[in-house]
């Protein structure tokens, strides 16, 4: 057949920006976001991200530069995920919870323009800005305050007696430009946004979580954000118009998608500037939410809580990623009213890539099967073209028995552009023969299904024997007393590595369990090599912004446990392991 | 920032083949389609899709070449959808009600090398085939039989016994080269199938239906068609696993692109072969029946039955689209349990592109409010980039106003790359100013909801005035007596063209309306020039095979009324004019 070849109508830049225009339409009057007394309405939500797009143009902002936003899940965070690429710029979403140091860095490295700093964390952007080299320049930065929307409504539209309400009780100090809230007044409702020159053009730029070493900026295209909201969706089978409460944080890979994907469906977005677990349960009542997305910790949160808040009496669906739901968190959310989905992912990946189908005929099972084959990460969401599991020295697909652990691999149009500047990095895992390398574990079960052992950085190897945290820490769970478990490597001088348990209980369960209570019950449960040679316990385990425990600190404290122990635990290991 | 350039991970090509692959993992042991006695489940449907690929490589076809397929709704139309593009062909559904003469044109014109034929239409294809001119290449022909559907479970998996059911009931003549189910038994599981080197590599062609004067070959890629079957699933909210009934034809624009669409969500195909308003209840209850796509014309069978069918005991989903549909029969459609959605589409954009967004608080209005809401055709789907309705003369977008006719035209991820070997049809359509023209006539209300006037070749020109065709039958259909009705240009001396309605009634109402009747009623209703000046009584209008009415055939009968009559009909419509 003659080739014909693509034309302006059918290769126009996919880009998930239009799906703002579309729901200013579609969902014109539907409520858009809530944040405390506030509501907007995605009319509202379209006009305020052209008023500041058109603001952000004002500044100098042009195609290609880099805008930063250093806030918790506001209602700026959630408009610049339109505003700032509508200006032609690459949305760059910091992780609240760094360091000075380290958004310096960031700053610095993603030549950051422009930075909306939410006021609370003023004092620590300022300090990071301080940290820039004298040579490097400064970047403008614009305040994000919070009072505004202690009002019962903000609406942009031009009605000046309602525009007047939107005054700055807190007062920028010199550094900042101007206000957020001031940018969305003073800006242009009919500013044309800058399209898209290709669908390859970056649209944002997130930084990898501080868990590794150094901070890679993984940079998305339009195209591939387009993919990711519209797989977000399809794989999810989210709904028309449902209500999202927001736990997961924006700038943990653009929210998994939800950000734009919120604008397809015409959803109602619940912001929620910091929560715990009544908070969650309290918001979900009050708004009638429908889904939600939570890390494991969260999940953990909400089914623990000290009063019962009693079953829900709408499904609400849970979706959680990271690494796998322990069976016993599983059964709890269930039991509450809560339908929980699973998935994997990386930043890398644009949000989830792998979650868990579910059959039908599953339900038929036991409750502790069913939790078990929902641990199991699953099969490749509908976006994604190809995933296997690789021995990474052949390349070759491993066996698919459940059993022999490789690298876990994928291609498709979610997947990121690269690393910015390191081409390096950008090519060690983004190879020629087309796989994306993840440096995730994992082991392809026989009926197709993936099941991740560990992130590569998380594996413990003792005595040449590689062993997944992850599995010594779903046995930690079953233990009812157990309420938080993580296990790391600690250094031995026999065995190379051996694991090491950290480990917080339940309330009133201190004096109940000891350390050699819980290698007892390990002991009968896995091989001996596997079972943990320390269990340390802890008020609570130091963890990063998006609820992942802070492993490399664990890894620290490991390591400074003392000598003499160390001795006595390495003979023990070593009569466990004959 | 630095520029990234797509890489092999993230750009492979798009494609709705992966799809198939992924429901036989992720809806192994799920029903995948049933036809008469037989289901199959997503791992027998993989496993037969890539045994027919195989297959048809063996006869010597490979990438690029056309494969036509001329049959009903049989399980060999929804396989090939899949198997064809898998052995690297273009997959050609011909429409089943072609006469041999057009078939013949379309054959030629493709190129087609394998034609697979269902058996009770092999008189027609091997008519089609021996009009075909002596110099050009006879295409390879197969056989599709029917019988074996007639055992409980056809499976080929390879067991001998149950692949001994397989066998031909059916002889084929000499003219075939083979069956269908023999490809099958005797292809290769195992067939590595031909991945599109571009994402803009053809998948199908698809030739327009037979209304307008010559069929035009619509071609669409790989990448359209996967961006289609992302919008159709998303923009119906199609949940996992629904139970879908085909009535729509797959041969019309695939399906709406649910063909590959039911793999993506691991759906239940309920094939049918031929149906009636009867035949489709009978299924529905059945098979639990969730979704179904149905031509205007199928939803007023179902909603007009001769012996009530009762009310449904769980919503049934129906897509309906073409023209828009009457509010009497929205409204029947409603009150007996089916939940209407209503879009609008082109074979040549893919599938549906136009759906109307239903706002919940429209619920609060009257039920002919809501009706006449939801006959608006609505807003873009999430997979098209721009909508609008422009003065053709200027390219300016016309008023937002409800009143002001101009084109419909729109651009995005899921328009066809153009039309076979006809490089000036298709730059008449895909212009360099970025837009798709449809050449269909439309309105923008000031809500941005889009409302079709008329497809462009059923307006009728009347002293100058344009007369929408589908507003002179929403009126005819207001009429309790009315079962169908079409209306359309009927040659004028005076006028140019005047409206002329074909009508068919209700069971008993023959002797109770009269044209006058009928005349008076509309006079009642609408501008006297919008008045059809004849209402010609049918038992039944002539339709295409996809349910629209057959316009040019109702124009020849409304040319060939007597001249005296006209004569008299013109002087009235002067009158009723003044």
């Amino acid at each position: 057949m003659d080739q014909l070849k693509p034309t302006q109508p059918n290769s126009i830049p996919l880009t998930p920006l239009t799906l703002l225009e579309r729901a200013a339409v579609a969902y014109a009057e539907s409520p858009s976001l809530v944040y405390k007394a506030t509501t907007f309405t995605w009319a509202d939500t379209n006009r305020r991200c052209l008023r500041l797009a058109s603001s952000i143009a004002t500044l100098g902002i042009s195609r290609g530069d880099v805008v930063s936003i250093v806030a918790p899940n506001v209602p700026a965070a959630y408009e610049l995920h339109f505003a700032a690429p509508m200006a032609g710029a690459v949305l760059n979403n910091i992780n609240t919870r760094l360091d000075p140091r380290t958004i310096s860095v960031l700053l610095r490295h993603s030549e950051s323009k422009l930075v909306f700093v939410y006021y609370q964390l003023q004092s620590v952007v300022l300090e990071a800005i301080s940290l820039l080299p004298a040579d490097h320049p400064r970047p403008i930065l614009v305040l994000i305050t919070d009072n505004e929307y202690d009002y019962d409504h903000i609406t942009t539209n031009d009605d000046e007696s309602l525009n007047a309400k939107l005054v700055d009780i807190c007062n920028p100090s010199e550094e900042f430009m101007t206000t957020y809230e001031d940018m969305v007044k003073n800006g242009d409702p009919d500013f044309k946004w800058v399209q898209p020159q290709s669908e390859w053009d970056p649209l944002v730029l997130n930084y990898t979580s501080g868990t590794t070493s150094s901070p890679k900026g993984v940079v998305h295209s339009h195209r591939g954000c387009f993919i990711t909201t519209m797989d977000a969706l399809t794989d999810w089978s989210v709904p028309k118009q449902p209500v999202y409460l927001w736990t997961l944080p924006m700038f943990h890979a653009n929210g998994w998608g939800f950000t734009w994907g919120m604008a397809a469906v015409g959803g109602t977005n619940i912001c929620l500037k910091k929560f715990d677990g009544a908070t969650i349960h309290a918001a979900i009542r009050a708004h009638q939410v429908t889904h939600m997305c939570a890390a494991p910790i969260v999940l953990n949160m909400i089914t623990t809580l000290t009063s019962d808040p009693g079953p829900l009496s709408w499904p609400v669906h849970v979706l959680t990623g990271g690494s796998p739901p322990p069976a016993p968190i599983l059964l709890r959310a269930e039991s509450l009213g809560f339908i929980v989905g699973h998935g994997y992912g990386l930043t890398e990946a644009g949000g989830v890539i792998v979650s868990c189908a579910w059959k039908s005929h599953w339900n038929r099972l036991s409750a502790l099967e069913r939790a078990r084959l929902k641990a199991r990460q699953g099969v490749r969401t509908i976006g994604l073209t190809n995933l296997d599991v690789i021995n990474p020295y052949t390349g070759q697909p491993v066996k698919r028995d459940g059993k022999t652990v490789g690298e876990i691999v994928f291609r498709g149009g979610t997947i990121m552009l690269g690393y910015l500047k390191d081409p390096e990095g950008t090519s060690k895992c983004m190879r020629n023969d087309g796989w994306f390398r993840t440096g995730d574990l994992g082991v392809m079960h026989k009926d197709g299904y993936l099941e991740i052992k560990d992130r590569s950085k998380d594996i413990i190897i003792s005595g040449g024997e590689n062993i997944s945290s992850v599995e010594v820490e779903n046995v930690l769970y079953s233990l009812a007393a157990v309420n938080e478990a993580a296990v790391v490597a600690k250094p031995d001088e026999y065995w190379g590595e051996t694991p090491c348990a950290f480990v917080s209980l339940r309330k009133g369960m201190k004096e109940k369990v000891t350390e050699r209570d819980v290698i007892e019950y390990c002991r009968a449960k896995m091989p001996h090599y596997m079972v943990p040679k320390r269990v340390i316990f802890k008020e609570e385990l130091p963890k990063t912004s998006t609820g992942k425990f802070q492993k490399y600190l664990l890894r620290k404290m490991a390591k400074a446990l003392d000598k003499d122990d160390q001795n006595v635990v390495t003979a023990t290991s070593l009569a466990s392991r004959l």
